[in-house]
C-alpha cells in the first residue's frame, strides 16, 4: 500500500478514532504504558542495533546520548504517558453555549483534527510522546522518525500499535513512515493529512514547508535575542544571556543575538563578555561592539598579565560582522553582539532579523518591559529569565508536539490543545432562515 | 511603490496598529462611521458611475442589487460599525495566567495577527465591514474588492482610511488594491503578509490556496448535504429542505444534496419532490431516487389531470447521476437526491462527498443525532435546521470576514476571534532553566 491509499484508509478511521471516548483513550495510554515495560528487552536489543550502527558511523557521543533508549528513558516515556492520562480531555470540551432564538442551540465543541503526519528527529523516546499525545486527542498519526533511530522506532511503534488496536483504536490510527521517500509521498497527501508537525533543522523545515498543500505547524530557526536595558540589573543580565546562550546550543530556544543599550554598553558588556568567554563563548558583532569587547579582553589579559597574548586571542574571539549579517542561527556556542540606542531600536532588530521565536528583555523597567513585550513580535516574550523557558513541559503543558512560530492556529509551544480544532452544532426544531430574513422571527443571542 | 514594498511598509507598521489602545480603535471606528455619513454624497456618486457601468455591461439584476449602494446600505453598515464597537475587545485578552516557579509567571494574551491580506466580492459593504474587523482588532489589512465596484471602493477606502490616520491609526494601516494584477503580486509577499482571507468562486480561492506560501482562511466550496433520517418529522423536513435549498441559491451554505433513509423514502420522497418541484428546484440523483420521485410526479401530473405532460416533464426534470457524481456545487435550484441505508452511510457520503462546511440531519432520534454530529466532519453539524444558519451573523459573532473549512486556525463561520492569535509572556526575576535542569529548582505550576 502506498502513502496516498494508506493516508486515505487513515482518513476513513480517523472518524472512528475521533469518536472514541476518553475512558477508551486513557485505557488505550495505560496499556501502551505496560505493554513498553512488558517488552522492554525488545526495545532495548532493538537500540543495542541502532548505537552500534551509530558507533560504526562515528556518531558523536552527544548525539549518541539522544540515541540511546534505555530504563532511564523508559521510566521517563511512562512516566509521561502518567501524566497525560491524568490531564483533561482536550476533545468534547463545550467552548460555546448559546441559544440563538428559542429552541435554536448552537454549540462550539472542541475535537480532533483527523490525520496529523509529525516528522521528527532521531530520538526514540519522541516517538512515544508523540504517539501518546496523538491518541490522548483522538487523532490519527503517520509517523516518521529519524533513520539513525529506526530500529528502535519500529520497536517502539509495534509494542504501541498493536496495544492500540487491541483496546479499541481503528486499524488506521497509526502508521509509521520508515523510507525516506515516504516524506515526499507523505506531502502530496494534501486530500488526507489535515496537517503536518516537522522537526528537525533549518533547511528540512523550510523544504517541508515550501513543497506541500497540507498545512504545516512548526518552526523553521530559533533567532532568540536578549536585550540588555539600560535599566537592566547586571546581576540578573549575565546569568540569563549564560544560560539562554550555553545551556543547551543545540535548541531553538537558545539566544543568538545579545542587544545591549548604548548607556550601559560600556559599564555592562565587558563583564558579559568576559563571563561568556569564561564559558566558551565565541563573540561577533558591529564594529562598536568589538571596540568595547576587545577592551575587556585586554583588560582581563592585564589582570593575568599577559597583555600579548590577550589582545590575539581577542582577534580570534571577536569577529566583525556587518549589521545585517545578525539572521544566522548559530546552535553553538557563537553570539552576535550589537549596540542599539534604544528599546525602540532593539524591537525593531529583533522584529526585523529574528524569528518570531522567543526574546527576552532584562529590565527593571516595567513600563519599558511592558513595551517591549507588546511590540516585539513573537510567540515568546520575556523579561527578566533565560530564552530557554519556551518549552511545553516548562509552561506546564506536560506534554509538547513542538514549538510553532506560525501565527495561525497554535502559536509557541504546542501541547494537547494545538491537535484539536472545533466544530458548530446547532440544535433546532424546524428552524428556517427565511423566517428570520424576512422578520418573522428574530435572534435574541442568549449565552447558556 | 509596488506590493512587495508596501506590504513591507505595511509589516513594520503592523507592530503600531497592534499597540493602538481599546479606546483608540473603537473611537476610530465612532469616526469612521461620521465621516461615512458626512461623505455619503460622494459615495453614493461613485456607486451611480459603477451601477451605470454594470447596466452597460448588461449585469443581471440580483447582481445588481449586491452593487448597490445607497441610503439602507449606508445605515445597515454604519449599524453595524456601532454593533462592532460594543462588541468585547478581542485584543489583549488573558487567556491563561500561571505561576510557574514562585516569581516566574506566564501569561497567554491575545493579540492580533498582523497584516491580512482580504480579497472579497463586488459588494461595497464588504469594504466597510472587513476595513471595521480589521480597525477593531488591530490589525493592519490589503483590501481588494471586486471590479465592479470599483469606484465605490475606492470612494469608502478614501473615507475610511484618511478618518483612520486622522485618529491614530498609523500610515499603513490600510491599502487597498484596485488591480487585478496586483493579487498575484500579493500571494508572493509571504514575508509580510501573515494570513489571506478569499471570498468569491470555488476556482478562484483554489487558484489563491494553490498558489501562495501565506496561510489561507476560507472555504473553496460549499457542498452541503440534509439528510433525512428514518425518524425525520416530515413536518419539518419540507420546510428545512426548502429553504436549505432555495432561500438564497447562491450561498455556500446552501444544501446541495439531499440523502433520505431508505425506510421513508416511499413515505417522505414524493412530498418532498413535489415540494421542491413547487419551489423551481430541478432534480438530480440515483436511479432509484428517480424511480420514486418519477412516480411522484406522476401521480401529482394525475392530480392535475395531465397525466401525460406530468410524465414528460418528469424526465425532464430529473436526470439520472451515478453514484461518484455527487461533488457539484450547483449554486442554483439544482439538487442531487441519493438513498441510503443508514444513518452510517449518510455520514461516510457527507464525509466522502461534502467540502466539510455545513452539514444537516432531520431526525426525531436523539441518539442519531449524537452520532451523525460527532461523526460529520464539518464545521458545522445540525440537527433539525437549515443549513442556512451557518453564518457569523446569525451566530451571534456581530460580524463575519468569512467562512472557514480548514481545520487550522478558526473554522466556521469567523468573527473577530479569528483575526487575533496570542502570545506567551513570561515574567521572571533572574531565572535560568540550568536551575531546573539540575533539579536545584522545581517548577510548581499553579493557575492564577
Amino acid at each position: 500500500m502506498n502513502m496516498q491509499e494508506a493516508t486515505s484508509k487513515m482518513k476513513a478511521d480517523s472518524y472512528k478514532m475521533a469518536a472514541l471516548s476518553e475512558d477508551t483513550r486513557n485505557n488505550i495510554l495505560a496499556h501502551v504504558k505496560d505493554a513498553l515495560i512488558a517488552h522492554k528487552d525488545e526495545i532495548f536489543a532493538a537500540n543495542a542495533k541502532d548505537m552500534a550502527a551509530a558507533e560504526e558511523n562515528g556518531i558523536a557521543a552527544s548525539v549518541k546520548k539522544r540515541l540511546k533508549f534505555d530504563e532511564h528513558k523508559l521510566a521517563d516515556v511512562t512516566n509521561g504517558i502518567n501524566e497525560l492520562i491524568k490531564l483533561a480531555d482536550p476533545v468534547g470540551q463545550i467552548q460555546l453555549k448559546r441559544e440563538l432564538d428559542e429552541g435554536l442551540v448552537l454549540q462550539r465543541v472542541s475535537c480532533p483534527i483527523g490525520v496529523i503526519g509529525i516528522i521528527f528527529e532521531a530520538r526514540p523516546d519522541a516517538l512515544v510522546q508523540i504517539s501518546s499525545l496523538c491518541i490522548k486527542s483522538g487523532n490519527c498519526a503517520v509517523l516518521k522518525g529519524g533513520k539513525e533511530t529506526a530500529n528502535t522506532n519500529k520497536a517502539l511503534f509495534d509494542v504501541i500499535y498493536s496495544t492500540a488496536v487491541a483496546n479499541g483504536a481503528p486499524e488506521g490510527c497509526m502508521l509509521q513512515a520508515s523510507q525516506h521517500n515516504e516524506i515526499d509521498e507523505l506531502l502530496s497527501c494534501n486530500k488526507s493529512v489535515d496537517l503536518l508537525i516537522p522537526r528537525g533543522s533549518n533547511a528540512f523545515v523550510q523544504y517541508i514547508m515550501n513543497n506541500t498543500k497540507i498545512p504545516v505547524m512548526g518552526h523553521a530557526d530559533g533567532i532568540c535575542h536578549t536585550y540588555i536595558d539600560k535599566d537592566a540589573d547586571i546581576d540578573k543580565a549575565i546569568p540569563i544571556i549564560i544560560d539562554a546562550k550555553t545551556q543547551y546550543t543545540a535548541a531553538c530556544n537558545s539566544t543568538e543575538t545579545l542587544l545591549i543599550h548604548r548607556d550601559v554598553a560600556d559599564e555592562m558588556l565587558p563583564a558579559i563578555a568576559r563571563s561568556l568567554k569564561d564559558h566558551g563563548v565565541k563573540l561577533r558583532g558591529t564594529a562598536e561592539a568589538a571596540e568595547i569587547i576587545k577592551r575587556a579582553y585586554t583588560t582581563d589579559g592585564q589582570t593575568n598579565g599577559s597583555h600579548t597574548k590577550a589582545a590575539t586571542d581577542s582577534q580570534n574571539d571577536f569577529e566583525i560582522m556587518g549589521d545585517d549579517d545578525f539572521n544566522t542561527e548559530y546552535l553553538d556556542l557563537i553570539l552576535s553582539v550589537k549596540i542599539v540606542n534604544d528599546v525602540q531600536e532593539a524591537i525593531a532588530h529583533i522584529n526585523h532579523f529574528g524569528s518570531h521565536h522567543t526574546d527576552c528583555i532584562v529590565t527593571e523597567n516595567a513600563d519599558t518591559a511592558a513595551l517591549f513585550m507588546q511590540l516585539v513580535d513573537s510567540a515568546g516574550v520575556y523579561q527578566n529569565c533565560s530564552t530557554r523557558f519556551a518549552d511545553g513541559f516548562r509552561y506546564g503543558f506536560g506534554a509538547e508536539v513542538g514549538i510553532s512560530t506560525s501565527k495561525i492556529h497554535a502559536r509557541g509551544p504546542v501541547g494537547l490543545e494545538g491537535l484539536v480544532t472545533y466544530k458548530y452544532k446547532l440544535y433546532g426544531h424546524g428552524q428556517i432562515v427565511d423566517d428570520y430574513a424576512t422578520g418573522k422571527k428574530q435572534f435574541h443571542f442568549k449565552n447558556l
